[in-house]
């Protein structure tokens, strides 16, 4: 894997570049799909590839309970086994094994809403069982008991064969106290430098990029130190995770980027709200994933300019518009708002098909054009523009 | 409309055709997709292109309940509002109002296993209120009654704007009893003069194209009858309805196409099994229509020249052979048996959006091939080849 920053823009820590791996160019700024479990929910490979994706992600967790990853391996790596060719991540399954496995199905959020204190359990280790050596979980599908350790997560991810991995790490709440997440951080540390030997001794041909994961909470002195101790080390990228509140993911991303080496990628985990996207990118990062496009769509939610709708409202069962006028992505060149909220009412599945090919057009598109700000120094008017007119 | 007859087979009431529509042309025999609400179930419109389907036939009682054949009428109707440019057909409402209607929400099965008797309430008119002037339901999404009658589904089917449209009928079951058949075909029979009555006066133009439905059970001098009856009236085709038995389809069909007149299109309503498909050209049908091939699809059972197989079946979890080898539909040209397993397994949309594309490209060529040996004088070699080899 190559990374070369083409364009950086004053006065911020926003940059235009690209990554170069076996399979394939990106270039960043750059959304990564999600096809959790090898495939973006209600598309086919080929609706992903029309939708101008670079590059898909799939959740280590996931593909380690079903179909197991010595499966995805006989298939050649998850990209072949979904017909994707080109590059691919996975993340370090710690995520999930924290949030679905820990809580056994009940989903912890990624952005913390305010204040208020999430189920603690997860970073409480009562449920997820975290000590040093690894995270024990249940499986959120028959609650049968696993262990994910680094060593396991780089077997795993080696097998699984993505372009760019993830080192294994602890991904605590942002509502938890400082001294968790000063002891919690330690162990992302030695998890990391665990991570690198594994991989080292599994990746003798340098396959696969393998990124380190910053944590740290809310705490500028974590989050620095985090940068400083993960950044020495031989990682081809970054990472970085754990959750964060609205007001801060900007900030807190701006922390760790202004200490990481300059001339490596920066992946902001889990992240994929417009307002978020603009703050991540002026903090330096250059990849971001986020389930929320294709979740939201099968709900009915999708994004226009203006904001998002509810197409299950009944002010559209007879608006003969498209979703957004102007948009050029397979459904609102073809379909009405009407046809949408019929399919939603009616329960078809196409409904999910057509709202995820929109929401994932509108957000690829979204990070394209600011990707082309940064190169034209238009990043802040097209910033403000876009804002302005969407209501969150 | 315009039926031409291209070849008919000799010793059989075979035949290939051509039905023109100002939409487009249908090679008959023809496989007819069935979008029962305006959408062919997991599919995009430009994927049943994809498919080479030539005509879509959508349910007259779904579209009716929701979302409302005023608003399929303002979009445009039924074609334009699914982005399906080609010929259209829709039903007359007539069985879905019978067996969904009367059962509220339990299936009644257009083919009967046997000699058992079904449920017997949709032809006593217990649930259905069937009387001469049409038929009281319940709405099987929130049991609201409503009342179908001939010229109601004339109103509601011009308003859903196909190229073909069907006469109001009773269906009854293969297993009512003689005097019962009797009744219901009379009343059929005054419903189809109320239909062409109520449609000749919509549709001075003549825009749509109105089928005749051919009742009788089981019974030959009914279905004979039926067919004479019918067959002077001033119809454009027919369609032949009503549940068969398996070993029956051919047999039954076949008395009522030895009546009728031969040159106007024969329509075998719901019919789509591959041996009742060769049955049913044999007997002289042109068109077919079934929600099978998409409705098995969603629940993973795939069709291969020898015969179904269930892809859940544990044996497929390894298995990194395409669901049929040499076949050229997208899903069998890109992805292996072990991954459709794994996404049945996984719950994804997108297993329904494979094996539906899968099975209908199955049966269209199918029906294809089938029309190709007609014109080359080699179908019963293909059908006894076929036959032979596909284990049903």
């Amino acid at each position: 894997m190559k990374f070369t920053i083409e364009k950086k823009l004053d006065g911020t820590l926003a940059r235009a570049g690209e990554i170069e791996t076996v399979n394939g160019i990106i270039k960043t700024p750059a959304f990564v799909t999600v096809g959790t479990k090898a495939t973006v929910k209600t598309l086919t490979a080929e609706q992903v590839r029309g939708l101008g994706a670079q590059v898909v992600l799939a959740n280590t967790y996931h593909l380690y309970l079903q179909p197991g990853e010595d499966i995805v391996a006989q298939a050649g790596g998850f990209g072949k086994f979904m017909d994707w060719h080109g590059p691919t991540m996975t993340d370090s399954g710690g995520f999930q094994a924290f949030s679905l496995g820990a809580a056994f199905g009940a989903n912890v959020s990624k952005v913390a809403t305010g204040d208020e204190v999430e189920d603690i359990s997860a970073y409480e280790g009562q449920l997820a069982h975290v000590t040093d050596e690894g995270v024990t979980f249940k499986s959120h599908i028959d609650g049968s008991k696993h262990l994910f350790t680094p060593e396991r997560s780089m077997e795993i991810q080696w097998k699984l064969g993505a372009d760019m991995i993830f080192a294994f790490d602890e991904c605590t709440s942002p509502t938890a106290p400082y001294e968790y997440q000063q002891k919690s951080l330690a162990r992302t540390y030695e998890w990391a430098k665990r991570s690198l030997d594994a991989h080292g001794k599994l990746d003798t041909e340098k396959k696969q990029a393998l990124f380190g994961v910053i944590q740290g909470g809310r705490f500028k002195d974590l989050r620095e130190q985090a940068a400083r101790d993960l950044g020495v080390l031989n990682f081809d990228g970054f990472g970085i995770g754990g959750s964060f509140t609205k007001a801060d993911i900007g900030t807190a991303v701006g922390w760790v980027n202004a200490v990481l080496p300059e001339d490596k990628p920066r992946h902001l985990l889990g992240i994929g709200e417009p307002a978020d996207l603009f703050a991540a990118v002026e903090a330096g990062c250059d990849l971001f994933d986020c389930i929320a496009p294709t979740r939201m769509g099968r709900h009915g939610t999708l994004h226009t300019a203006d904001g998002k709708i509810n197409i299950k409202n009944a002010r559209f069962v007879q608006d003969f518009t498209p979703i957004e006028e102007g948009c050029t992505c397979y459904t609102c060149m073809r379909h009405t708002r009407a046809y949408l909220a019929h399919l939603f009412r009616a329960d078809e599945m196409t409904a999910g098909t057509l709202a995820s090919i929109h929401n994932l057009h509108f957000i690829l598109r979204l990070v394209e054009k600011i990707r082309r700000s940064i190169l034209d120094d238009t990043f802040h008017d097209y910033k403000q523009a876009f804002l302005a007119r969407y209501k969150a």
